[in-house]
């Protein structure tokens, strides 16, 4: 018989500052690890153009969400500019089950409940290339006031001071280059020895 | 300014038990990831056909290699079947300061030396898929009588218990499967949090 190698799926936290760039990485690592699975948030903000109920997002009411929250069926939540978002857990706890790695992207607030609940998830902190580049990239988005943007830019501040809690920093000067690093984290953690000896043992009894 | 990412090099240590593979893994890598240094070890052993002096070893006398060891040249050495083993410590140092990758390919007594004094660095264990396979790897040199066969099997296993003192395990079932996982292994620890924190404390205040 030969040995077994690391068996359940890996649950990877990607979080970081607002203007990081989560969403870019998340969609260009769609494409290119078709294999992943991710995970679908609930909110209650209203769908944007193109947005599909149950592939972008869960849409909730909010007396909806307070129920999930108080019925435990999201594993962290968050509001967030007056709405709220969250993760179903049952969705997620099945796909490691099945031995599938799934992908979380979320708000620095949401990742300090996962790692909780999770303390045997991955967490990556997305960085910007720069606060400078952070800046350019929320301007960037032309749908922000001045105050706004320095309102983004003051909590990006405050959401940096969070890097401490996670356990590897991809910065995003290049997508290309933060996918493959993500993919990387993402073999290597499947190798770790402590991970392997924590799901089993025994392992090398089989071998 | 940007933020600097990790800037040294990582020492990769890939030891497991005799009969794991090693240097047909290593031999692989060198072909992939031409950028990574491999240390070049010194031996007492007389050359094998095909062996050249500084690129498969530096081929030492015993006293010469004994006056190493009183200097502190050695950054791990070992008696291994009559013979000394070891690895020139400055080559190594040397590289990794200038940032370079080094990949060490020892037999587990070394490899707990350089952890020793170097617990910075990465340790992976390479694993045969099976002692049967390993058996067969053995007997498959056909160099060796059924007693130093299972002498070897023997010395495997002790060697075995030693994964405990290892960072990551990779079991070598696929030359090309161990190869994309060590390179992840090292993409990754280039990107631990606490590796950059530690190399550098203030590393956010340049961001």
């Amino acid at each position: 018989m030969g040995i077994q190698t690391y068996s359940k799926g890996l649950l990877i936290v990607l979080s970081g500052p607002s203007g990081a760039g989560k969403g870019t990485v998340c969609s260009a690592l769609r494409q290119q690890a078709p294999e992943l699975v991710y995970s679908v948030s609930a909110t209650t903000r209203q769908p944007r153009e193109g947005e599909v109920e149950g592939i972008n997002y869960f849409f909730k009411s909010k007396e909806e969400f307070r129920r999930m929250i108080d019925e435990g069926e999201l594993l962290e939540w968050a509001q967030y500019v007056d709405n709220y978002y969250g993760t179903p857990r049952r969705f997620v706890e099945d796909r490691l089950e099945e031995g599938k790695n799934v992908l979380l992207e979320i708000e620095v607030q949401g990742a300090r409940q996962v790692k909780e609940r999770f303390p045997e998830g991955v967490f990556i902190f997305l960085l910007p290339p720069s606060m400078k580049e952070l800046r350019a990239r929320i301007q960037g988005r032309g749908t922000e006031t001045e105050d706004a943007v320095q309102n983004r830019m003051m909590a990006a501040s405050d959401e940096l001071e969070q890097v401490h809690q996670y356990d590897y920093v991809v910065v995003n000067d290049e997508v290309a280059k933060a996918c493959h690093q993500i993919r990387s984290i993402m073999v290597a953690e499947r190798c770790r020895r402590e991970r392997l000896f924590k799901e089993n043992p025994d392992w090398l009894e089989g071998f």
